[in-house]
């Protein structure tokens, strides 16, 4: 059989499928944070890059007894396909999980996904048509970003301060899209320990950030990852505790026991969860029902409570171990977020230095972070970059930390000998920048 | 917070989000295969409907064992995130999987994917625009027509005969569609022992189908969920195998190990591998890492071979039970196809009898099928029903077909009188009906 010939008519593709792909595929490229995993994979990097997270506290032992109890006892249900919509009893417990958010859902309205992110391409693809507008704060997720690429939505950035989404900006980002007749979708909004600002909508906000949603008839869908990961074990009313009816709630387990597992969730308004049902019935079947029985049974069995305040410490130890070492190391004129929860600070560096062309020469240093860039659709970010404290030891973190911070001085005085001077612009912490709007 | 009014401005929707969906949302209607599941499962019901493969002869206590030690020994890694490219070990597994079927690929082509309904997933998303045509068999899987909707490509339907797809029909369908100046993007076919027809793509053919292809710039995706499951052990060279570079290949581990791991996956062309890598990543970052380590540790340390031939032992038992009820109890007129491997017989029933209008008879008197409307794009299947042998045991198999020959019998009893004549068309073992082209 001979192969194909090139349907490019040049004939100079490398890849003979270039003109079958659909318009959609033209958005799909490597993120920066996935081109860098493999370099900042090698041991002797200090990975402030990636968002795994640390998972030693874990009872392994008896996970594994009760595991094994599930596959030797019912294996013939842990193995077999199950509902697009999820095991009941695992939706119960959802349920359980989210009334520490203030949230009172239904199981009905759960819909059982293959991690958050499957949720979140769920909702995407139910509701986004090519063209249209989702708003997201800026920086946001670049998973999230990708997904919005994948189903050619624009993104329409909404900036933050210490206090998280500016209700104002929203309005005017609004404003502006409906100036110019386009349609909004959506709000995607993380508002605990934002991924990768590192900072919390302030309470009285959300209910502002709801009634401006409501008023403008755009949906909210809140991603929610880090919500029990505040250090001191304070938590937040999540915005669908406030609007059960324009919210879509995206929940996972795998920032509170284990990201492997693949086991997420969507709560939505009672029509959306049976658009989402069908969307996810489409895209997997159904979502692995042995990971969702070793979940339901992880709820049932051990003090979850108890593991989610081991985390809050672990986090905790090496928010503050990186905060130390920025505060000791970094060169003046760097700002950077103070998160009270979750796995991220995002920096700003002075003017001069761009932290996407620094990054081979940090990780030539063994050090690796995700420059601001990727969690812009905009092209903004380049004198921001994210670390994540989630991974590394502090002992590492502190490491980490020196290095980059050398890599950084060594930058500043180029920019300040060869490049355009860099402005001083104090030291410490800080909000985001203000180009995040 | 007051709740959000409905957008739509009549204000008598049910769904106030109704105005808001893409345009995508319209094509995601339940599956007549999915509606039925909830009756079916009632115990008194024999289920000829389901495709859900038979585990009891998976050896759960070793297994359990396995996974025990998976989990406490390397659980670090089980319970983490990985790579949305999938365990190298496993990839070089199923590389040795696709070899029995004479596929040769290499394990960087090959993407691990949710089962395979992921893989299709992700092969629709980066190659259909909205209007693209996907050519499918006549009738083929209800599960590929639910994601080719939820892309908006259409469906053109190929006819089949008892040798598989009909490279004359394959001709006509595409020389119609480039008449009309529509974009085949690809065929999607099910070679060996088809969803629902049984039926398998003759040797001979498999070249014809894939120089038709090539010379009219379509791809072939080549779904394989059943290929190792032939009765007698026989297997046969797979569309791959005969042309690397215009074959996509879907593979499952769901019917041959354990369809509740949900472990599939992808073998491409390099450049399109990479792709359907970056769809794959914004769709759920990664697959379940335990997922793929039970799947890579059950084939290393499990004779799975052996395994194989003891489902397939089971299911020629079940089939055979099948055909035996359908000779004795099947009134004249009726025809069915023969399968020599998989889990479906399709049956063709006289003029007269409306499969899908006779589906409440059948689940009133206990025994429930899948019409043959949910097979078809365009409304085809109306004389036709998938009946499945893979999970009943023999003896509720031969009680399921014999109430539903009595039901049968007084479908055509009342068509004798009140509604058109049914033809004899005579009976026993035939072929897919002509009007599945």
């Amino acid at each position: 059989m001979t192969s194909l010939g090139p349907p490019d008519d040049t004939g100079r593709s490398l890849d003979p499928h270039l003109r079958r792909y659909a318009a959609r595929a033209a958005g799909m490229t490597a993120s920066e944070v996935r081109a860098l995993f493999s370099v900042a994979s090698r041991p002797e990097v200090v990975s402030l890059a990636g968002g795994m997270p640390n998972l030693t506290a874990l009872p392994l032992d008896s996970l594994s007894t009760e595991i094994a109890g599930l596959v030797s006892g019912e294996g013939l249900v842990a193995l077999q396909y199950g509902s697009a919509h999820g095991l009941p009893e695992l939706r119960d417990q959802i349920c359980e999980v989210m009334g520490l958010e203030e949230v009172h859902g239904h199981p009905d309205d759960v819909v059982v996904t293959v991690g958050s992110q499957m949720a979140l391409d769920m909702v995407t693809r139910i509701f986004c048509d090519p063209g249209d507008v989702v708003l997201a704060e800026g920086p946001s997720y670049v998973g999230a970003l990708g997904t919005f690429a994948a189903y050619q939505a624009d993104v329409v950035h909404v900036g933050m301060d210490a206090d998280g989404l500016v209700p104002d900006a929203l309005r005017e980002a609004l404003a502006a899209c409906e100036r110019a007749g386009r349609r909004v979708k959506f709000l995607y909004t993380i508002p605990n320990f934002q991924n990768p600002a590192g900072v919390t909508l302030a309470v009285p906000r959300r209910a502002e950030i709801l009634e401006i949603c409501a008023a403008h008839r755009v949906l909210v869908v809140e991603d929610n990852p880090y919500g029990l990961l505040g250090f001191d074990g304070q938590t937040y009313p999540a915005l669908r505790s406030m609007d059960a009816d324009n919210v879509v709630y995206l929940g996972s387990f795998s920032k509170t026991f284990a990201a492997g597992l693949r086991v997420g969730w969507a709560l939505a308004p009672h029509a959306v969860r049976e658009k989402l049902m069908l969307a996810a019935e489409s895209a997997t079947l159904c979502p692995p029902t042995l990971n969702q029985m070793i979940v339901s049974r992880y709820l049932a069995t051990h003090d979850w409570k108890g593991q989610i305040k081991s985390f809050q410490q672990t986090y905790r130890e090496r928010r503050d171990a990186m905060l130390a070492a920025l505060e000791q190391h970094f060169p003046p004129g760097c700002t950077w977020t103070v998160p009270a929860g979750g796995f991220f600070v995002w920096v700003t560096v002075p003017e001069g230095v761009d932290t996407k062309a620094m990054l081979p020469r940090a990780v030539t240093a063994r050090v690796a972070y995700v420059s601001g860039t990727g969690f812009y659709a905009d092209g903004l970010g380049s004198r921001q970059m994210r670390l994540s404290f989630c991974y590394p030891t502090p002992e590492r973190i502190t490491e980490g930390v020196r290095r980059l911070a050398a890599v950084l001085s060594d930058e500043l005085d180029l920019a300040r000998t060869f490049g355009p001077t860099s402005q001083r612009i104090g030291s410490g912490p800080q909000v985001p920048a203000p180009d995040t709007a």
